[in-house]
C-alpha cells in the first residue's frame, strides 16, 4: 500500500458495484467499468454528454412529451472474455471456490490488475491474471490482456471473446423498471481468425457506435491464434478459440479494441477507422508503455505533494487525491480539447443523474483552469454550443437572454425531471429542481474564473463575452421592482439547498430572494457591465449590435446591480444573518437529536419527511450550503465590496457568524456541501477544517451515501478536495492581472507542494505554515504579479524567491 | 453597376455554369448553387471536407482499391420550386419567351436578386421576382423568396415547392462517366400544410442529412398557405398548392429550409433539430436583415479601399476583390471555427476536385490570419486532426514523421488519382502530383504565419509545435547525403511546377533536388529547431518525450539545415540561376511562338504536348511559379538569410534575375501562377506589377481558362489576388516580434487602406506612394512593434502617427 495504489484483497459480491465505480478506466474518450470478465453487465460507458439523456420513458408518459428519449448509454461491452475447460460450464466465480483475490488499481499508471486463484468443482487449480488499460495515448483503443495458468491439470480450454450490444442499463437500481435498452443492433462480422466487428445504433439520437476488436493467443513468444468458431445474434458477435492447456506454460490472450462513432472528426466512416485503427493497434505491452509515459507527463502536470503529521493520514489523502484527479482526468482528458462534451456530474463511471450536466463545473474547473485550461476551455464551449437553446429556454419563460438548464440534455434542452421517486415511501413526488436558475451564474463565474487565469481574449471574445451579456440580460429581465422596499428581487426560485423549494402551505413552487442567488446575480450583471473596457473596441460593438444591447440596458443593468434586495434576520445573540430566502426567519427549528435518535443517517432528510407526511419545507434545515456557498466562491475582500455596492453592512465577523449559523442546521446530504464546508472553515477556523475535509474526501471511497458511488462517482466532490488543496489551503485567487496566494495550512498539515499553470507561465509552490517559496519556469513570456498575502510582487520567468508567512 | 454589385442582364444559357457558380451563396456551413427555380441541378453543396473526397469509381477500379469512393456531395436540392399556370406545363425557361432578364448579385449583403419577365406560348405576360440568400446568421438556415406577378391575366396556378435528393453530380464534364449518385434516400415526411422534411443519407461515410422546409403563400399581408397535394418518391418530397391569380395581387411564396446531418455538434438528433429550426425560423425579410446585418460585421474587418488613376479600373478592382472576400468568407466564415473543414480548392461551388484540400491554404490563410486569424486556427486544427493519417502514410512510405498528402481525403488520406484524363487525346495518362511533397512545407508555413500574427501560444504548444516536429523528422528522414557534393539531396519529388515530374527518357516519376522543395526544407528544419526556444520548457518536454526526439536528432537537423544542396546554373548573361531542380539546365529551350501561333492558348500545354506524343518534360517550360514562389514567400532578407546559413551567395539582383528568367519560360496554367508572379514583380518591377495583377483578378470573373471557373471558383487565386493588396503592396511581413511594413504601390494606384488585426489590435492603415498613416485603436493589449521600410517604433494602443516613405 503506498499513495499511488487503491487495492482490494478480497473478492466480496457486495462491494463489486463499488469497486466497479471506483476502479473504471478511461480516457475522456470512453470509460470502460471494471467488471469481472465473466459479467455482461460490464460495458464501455459512452460518454453520455454525446447523447440524447433525459426523462425515462415513464416520466416522458407522465410529461406527456414527444420525444422517445434516452438514458446515458452503455456501449457494447468490450471485456466480455472468458473461457471454459474441458467443455464445462462457463467460467462463474459464484461456482468456484476463490483461494485468493487481488485486485489493484495503479493510479500512476491508470492500469487495472486482477489476480484470482480458484479450485473449480473437479478439483482442478487454476490462476488468472488479467491487465486492463483503455489507452489515454490513442483516445479509440482499449486492451485487456488475460493469462490462464493450469497450476495441476492438463486439458482442453475453449475462450469466448465478445463485442456485446445486448447491454442494458441496470447499474442504478431504481431506474430499473424504467426503459433500458438503448442501442438498436448494426451489422457484424467476424473478417479474420483474430478480427471482428459490430455495429450499434443508440436508439433516439441515431449515433452509429462501431467497435472493432482482434483476439490473439499466445503461448510464450509464439501466436497461436487458432480459427475460430463465430458466434453471432442480434448485437452480439463472438469468436470461441479451442485450444489446449497445461501447466508448463500458460495461454495469454490479448484483446485490443477500436471504438468509433459517427460523431468522430477525421474520419470517413466509423466502421472503417475502427477496422483500420485496430488493426494497427500495437501489442499490449508497447501501448501499456506509450499509455504510462503519457500519464507521467499528465502527472506532472496534475500531482501534488502533501506532508501530514500522522503518516498514515498522509498516505491515505494522497492517494484518496490522487484517484480523484485520475477519475477526473478519465473523464475530462485533454482528449475531449477536440469533443463536443460537458462534466456528467457522476463522471462516466455510473448511469444516475443518466449523464446530464449540471453545475458540478463550478467545483470542477478551477482544477483544470490551473493546470491545463484548455479543457476548461474546450468544455466551456460545450456551454457555448447550446446558447441558442438556452435563448429559446428563457423565451419559453417569458424573459430575455439565456437561460440554461439545471439538468442539461445532449442539445441544451432542460431536462431536469419533474417527477422523482422516494424509494423510503414509494411515493412519485413533484420535482422542481428547474427553479435553480442560480445555474447561470455559475456559468458566468466559470468563464469569468477561466479568464482570469488565461487570458485568453480569443475565447472571451468570440464565445464568453456573448454567454456572460445574455445571462446578464436574463437577470435583469428576471428581476422585479418592489415599491417597499425600493429595491429589486428575485421571486420564485430554488437556491443550492434543495430541501427548500416552497414555502410551507403554499401549492406554488419557488422562494423569494435566495441570497445567494440574488447576490450572484449582482456579480454576473458586474462583469458583463466590465466587459465593456476589456473587449477589443470592435468586437464590443458587433456583440452589442448582434445582441441588440443599447446604454439603456447596461444602465439599467447598473442601477439593479446597486439595488439588489439580499435579506437578512437576527441569530440567537441578535447578530444579522443573510437569510437563505426572504421569510427563512419564520421557520421551525428542527429537533435534529430527535430525528438522529429515530433514524440514524439523516442525510437524506427529504425522504424521511415525506414518507412521514411531512417537508422539510417547514424547517430550518439545509441539505446543503445555501448561503456558505458565498463564502466558497468569493474572498471576504470581494465579498466587502459586493455588500458595500449594495450598501449593506458587511464586516469580516459576518463570514463566521453565518458559518456558525448555518452549519448546525445542515444535513449533508449532498457530497458538494462537504467540500464547501471544509473550504469555508478552513478559511475562518483553521483546526475545524481538517476533519471535514478528511470526510468530503470520503466521499466516493467509503461511499458515504451508501449505495451512490456505485451509480456514479462524484465528480464535483472529486475536484473540489483537490481544490482545497489546491486553491483553498493556499489561498490563491485569481483577481484583476494578480495572482494572490494567502496559505493557511490546517492544523496537522506541515508542508503543501504543487506546481500551476498562471497565464502561460508554470509555477511552483512550496508551503510550511510559515514560509511559502515561488519558483517560476523559464519561458518566453512576460513577466507575471503574485500577491503574497497582502504585497504584490512581480516575478520574472526562471526566478526562485522565499517569503515569511 | 458599383464596386459591390455583380449584375447580369441578359438571360445566356451558355452562360449559365459560369453564373452559377459566380453568384453561388454560401455560410461556410453550406453553399447553395445559383441554378434557377426550375433547374432540377440547383443543389446545396454540402461541404466537400466533410465527406469522403476521392477517386471516382473508374479509377478506384483501376487502383484495386477496396473502398467504395465518393466525391464531393450535392446535397438534396433546397432551391426546387416552380409552378404552372392553368395546369399547362411547368415554367421551362426554354419555353417561353424571355423579355427581360436581370441578376444581380448584391455583394455587401449575400442576397442574389433575379428577375424574369416573360410571355407564355399563351401569350400570357408574367413577371417572377426572386431573392435568395443563405443565412450567415444562422449557419443552419436558408430562404427563397419567390413572387409571381399575373401582368395580363387571371386564373389557376399550380406551385411547387420540393426538397429533391435525386441530385447528380454532374458539374464536371470529364467526370460525367464517372459515379455520379451519393446519396441513399431515407425518410421523407409531410407533417403540415406547410412543412415538410426528407433525409438522405452519403452513400460511403453513412452522413445523415436532413432538411426541413416550410413553405408560405402569401398574398399581401394575408398567409394563404392552402392545404397541399404531397408528392413523394425515393428521396423526394414536394408540396404542390393549388391558388389562384390575377394582376391585382402577385403571389408571394417563402420557403425556408433548414439543414443538419449527424456531424453537427450540439444537437439531439439532426431530424429533430432540422425539424425545431425550421418551425422557429423568421420569415424571410427578418432573416434578411438579421443576415445583412452581420455580413455588415464582416465588412467591417474584411473590406478595403483603393484609389486608382482610372476610375473604371479603381471600380472593377474593388468589385472583383470584393466578389472573392465573399466567396473566401462564405467558404471558410467564422462558423468553421466549430466544424472539421478545411478550404477546399474549388471553394464549395464546384465539383472540380471532388472537394479535396490541396496547399491552397497557404494562399488563404495570410488573408484570414490578418483580418480574423480564429477562422485560420480552426483550419490549421482541421490539419491537425489528420496528423495520425500523415503519420501512417510516411511509414507507409519507408519514412520517419508525418507526409501529408497532396490531395486530401476526408479522414487525411492521399486522395490524388493516379490517372487522369487528357481530354484532348482522350488518353488516360499516369498522375504523378503526389510526388509533391513540398505540401509538407507549406503546412508548417501555414503554422509559423498564423503563429507570427497571433502569438497564440496555446495553439502552438498543442497542435502546431507537434506537426511541425514530426514534419521536420519526415524531411530530415527523407534527405540523403550526397558524397560527391559533401551535401544533403532530396531525391525523387516534384515541385509546385506540374510540367515536370520526370527527367525526359527515364520511366521513374521524379526529379532531383528541386530548388524549391530543398529550400523550404531548409527553411522547416530551421523553425522546428527555434521552437526550442519559444515553447513552454514543461511543454517541450513533453512533446521530445512524446515524439522520442533526441538531441542527436536536433542536431542532425541543424547539420541537414546548414548543408542542403540547392542547384544552380548560368543563363545567358553567365549569371547564377537557381536551377528549378538538378538538370534543369540540359533541358531543351521551347519554341514559344511557334506553339502559339498553331495552337492559340497554350495555357495547358501539357495537353497539347501529350496529344502529340510529346511531353513538357522535355522542356525549359514551367506550368506555374515554382522558383519563383520563394520570393514569394520570403522577403529578401530573409532569403539572404537562408542562403547564408546553407553557404550559399545571394545578393539582392538574384531576385530581378531568376523573375526574369522564369517568367519567360512560364505558361501560367494555373490560376495560382499569375498572383504569385504578380507579387514577386511588384516587389521587384514596379511597373509591371498592375496589368498581371488585373489578368490575376480576371481569373474567375472572366474564366480565363475557359470552363474551370464553372466547375468551381478557385480559392487560392481568390484570395491571393486580395493578399496582393493586403500584403505585397503594403509590403506587409510579420517575423520575430514585429510587424514590417513597406509600401510599393504599382504605378496608377495612389492611396490603399485597410484594417487588419495584429495580435489582438486592430490597426487602420492609410497608404499613398509617399505616405503611409497608421492608427491603433484602443484596447487592454500591451503595446505592439511596427516596423516601417527599416526603423522599429513601439506603439501604444490608440495612436494615430503619420510616416514619410
Amino acid at each position: 500500500m503506498n499513495g499511488w495504489k487503491l487495492v482490494y484483497e478480497e473478492f466480496t459480491p457486495q462491494q463489486e458495484a463499488l469497486r466497479e465505480a471506483l476502479c473504471t478506466l478511461g480516457n475522456g474518450y470512453f470509460a470502460s467499468r471494471g467488471a469481472a470478465p465473466e459479467s455482461s453487465a460490464g460495458g464501455i460507458h459512452y460518454p453520455g454528454t454525446y447523447i440524447a439523456g433525459c426523462y425515462n420513458r415513464l416520466q416522458t408518459q407522465i410529461a406527456g412529451e414527444t420525444i422517445e428519449n434516452e438514458s446515458l448509454v452503455n456501449a457494447p461491452n468490450w471485456l466480455a472474455l472468458t473461457f471454459r475447460i474441458e467443455d464445462g460450464d462457463w467460467f462463474d466465480v459464484g461456482n468456484v471456490n476463490v483461494l485468493s483475490y487481488h485486485q489493484e488499481l495503479d493510479i500512476k499508471k491508470a492500469i487495472l490488475t486482477r489476480t484470482i486463484r480458484f479450485c473449480d468443482p473437479d478439483g482442478r487449480h487454476t490462476r488468472v491474471d488479467q491487465r486492463r488499460l483503455v489507452s489515454i495515448e490513442h483516445p479509440h483503443l482499449a486492451a485487456l490482456e488475460t493469462s490462464i495458468h493450469a497450476e495441476d491439470w492438463s486439458g482442453s480450454i475453449e475462450v469466448r471473446s465478445a463485442l456485446d450490444g445486448q447491454v442494458v442499463n441496470a447499474g442504478v437500481e431504481r431506474y430499473r423498471d424504467l426503459n433500458k435498452r438503448h442501442l438498436n443492433s448494426g451489422t457484424a462480422e467476424s473478417i479474420a481468425d483474430d478480427t471482428f466487428w459490430l455495429e450499434v445504433e443508440t436508439s433516439q439520437s441515431r449515433i452509429r457506435i462501431v467497435q472493432a476488436a482482434t483476439t490473439r493467443l499466445w503461448r510464450g513468444e509464439q501466436c497461436i491464434t487458432p480459427a475460430p468458431a463465430v458466434d453471432q445474434a442480434e448485437g452480439y458477435i463472438a469468436h470461441h478459440y479451442q485450444t489446449r492447456l497445461d501447466p508448463q506454460q500458460p495461454l495469454r490472450i490479448e484483446k485490443i479494441v477500436a471504438l468509433y462513432t459517427s460523431r468522430d472528426h477525421a474520419i470517413s466512416e466509423s466502421g472503417l477507422e475502427a477496422r483500420k485503427s485496430v488493426s494497427e493497434a500495437a501489442a499490449f505491452d508497447a501501448l501499456a508503455s506509450r499509455h504510462i509515459m503519457v500519464w507521467k507527463q499528465l502527472w506532472q502536470r496534475f500531482d501534488f505533494d502533501i506532508e501530514h503529521d500522522d503518516p498514515e493520514e498522509e498516505e491515505k489523502t494522497e492517494r484518496t487525491l490522487r484517484l480523484h484527479i485520475l477519475h477526473l482526468i478519465q473523464t475530462t482528458s485533454p482528449h475531449v480539447m477536440d469533443l463536443d462534451v460537458g462534466v456528467p456530474a457522476r463522471g462516466l463511471h455510473g448511469e444516475a443523474y443518466r449523464g446530464h450536466i449540471f453545475w458540478d463545473e463550478l467545483f470542477v474547473f478551477p482544477l483544470f483552469n490551473l493546470r491545463m485550461p484548455e479543457i476548461t476551455r474546450a468544455l466551456l464551449c460545450y456551454r457555448y454550443r447550446r446558447l441558442n437553446e438556452a435563448r429559446r429556454a428563457a423565451q419559453a419563460a417569458g424573459y430575455r437572454g439565456a437561460l440554461y438548464p439545471w439538468q442539461s440534455g445532449s442539445n441544451g434542452r432542460e431536462e431536469s425531471q419533474r417527477l422523482h421517486l422516494n424509494p423510503k415511501s414509494g411515493n412519485w413526488i413533484p420535482d422542481n429542481s428547474r427553479l435553480q436558475r442560480h445555474i447561470n451564474a455559475a456559468m458566468v463565474y466559470n468563464i469569468w474564473q477561466y479568464y482570469q487565469v488565461t487570458r485568453d481574449m480569443e475565447f472571451l471574445s468570440f464565445y464568453g463575452a456573448e454567454m456572460i451579456l445574455e445571462i446578464a440580460r436574463f437577470w435583469s429581465s428576471f428581476t422585479s421592482y418592489n415599491d417597499e422596499s425600493k429595491r429589486y428581487e428575485i421571486l420564485n426560485v430554488m437556491g443550492p439547498d434543495e430541501y427548500h423549494d416552497a414555502y410551507p402551505h403554499d401549492r406554488r413552487p419557488g422562494l423569494n430572494n435566495n441570497a445567494y442567488t440574488n447576490l450572484m446575480m449582482v456579480w454576473v450583471l458586474l462583469r458583463a457591465l466590465e466587459l465593456r473596457d476589456i473587449l477589443p473596441s470592435q468586437r464590443f460593438s458587433e456583440l452589442c449590435q448582434t445582441l441588440n444591447l443599447s446604454k439603456e440596458e447596461f444602465a439599467h443593468w447598473d442601477e439593479v446591480s446597486r439595488r439588489m434586495i439580499i435579506p437578512f434576520h437576527k441569530d440567537e445573540h441578535d447578530n444579522d444573518i443573510i437569510s437563505q430566502f426572504e421569510g427563512y426567519e419564520k421557520l421551525t427549528e428542527f429537533d435534529w437529536q430527535d430525528y438522529r435518535k429515530k433514524y440514524g443517517d439523516i442525510q437524506r432528510l427529504d425522504r424521511i419527511l415525506e414518507a412521514d407526511d411531512d417537508t422539510p419545507n417547514r424547517y430550518k434545515v439545509s441539505k446543503q450550503a445555501d448561503v456558505l456557498m458565498l463564502f466558497y466562491l468569493f474572498s471576504s475582500e470581494e465579498l466587502g465590496e459586493l455588500f458595500a455596492h449594495l450598501g449593506y453592512p458587511f464586516e469580516y465577523e459576518t463570514i463566521p457568524r453565518n458559518i456558525d449559523y448555518y452549519l448546525k442546521r445542515t444535513s449533508h446530504g449532498s457530497t458538494l456541501s462537504r467540500v464547501v464546508n471544509s473550504w469555508v472553515l478552513a478559511r475562518s477556523n483553521r483546526p475545524g477544517a481538517w476533519p471535514l475535509f478528511a470526510e468530503a474526501l470520503d466521499s466516493d471511497v467509503a461511499d458515504i451515501q451508501g449505495g451512490t458511488t456505485s451509480e456514479g462517482i462524484h465528480t464535483g466532490a472529486m475536484a473540489g478536495t483537490v481544490d482545497l488543496i489546491q486553491r483553498c489551503f493556499t489561498g490563491i485567487e485569481t483577481r484583476g492581472d494578480v495572482l494572490w496566494l494567502n496559505p493557511s495550512l490546517p492544523e496537522g498539515l506541515s508542508s503543501l507542494t504543487l506546481t500551476i499553470r498562471y497565464r502561460q507561465h508554470v509555477l511552483g509552490f512550496h508551503i510550511t505554515p510559515s514560509r511559502v517559496r515561488i519558483s517560476t519556469e523559464p519561458c518566453a513570456e512576460k513577466p507575471i504579479k503574485i500577491g503574497i498575502v497582502t504585497d504584490v510582487n512581480e516575478f520574472q520567468p526562471g526566478e526562485v524567491r522565499e517569503f515569511q508567512l
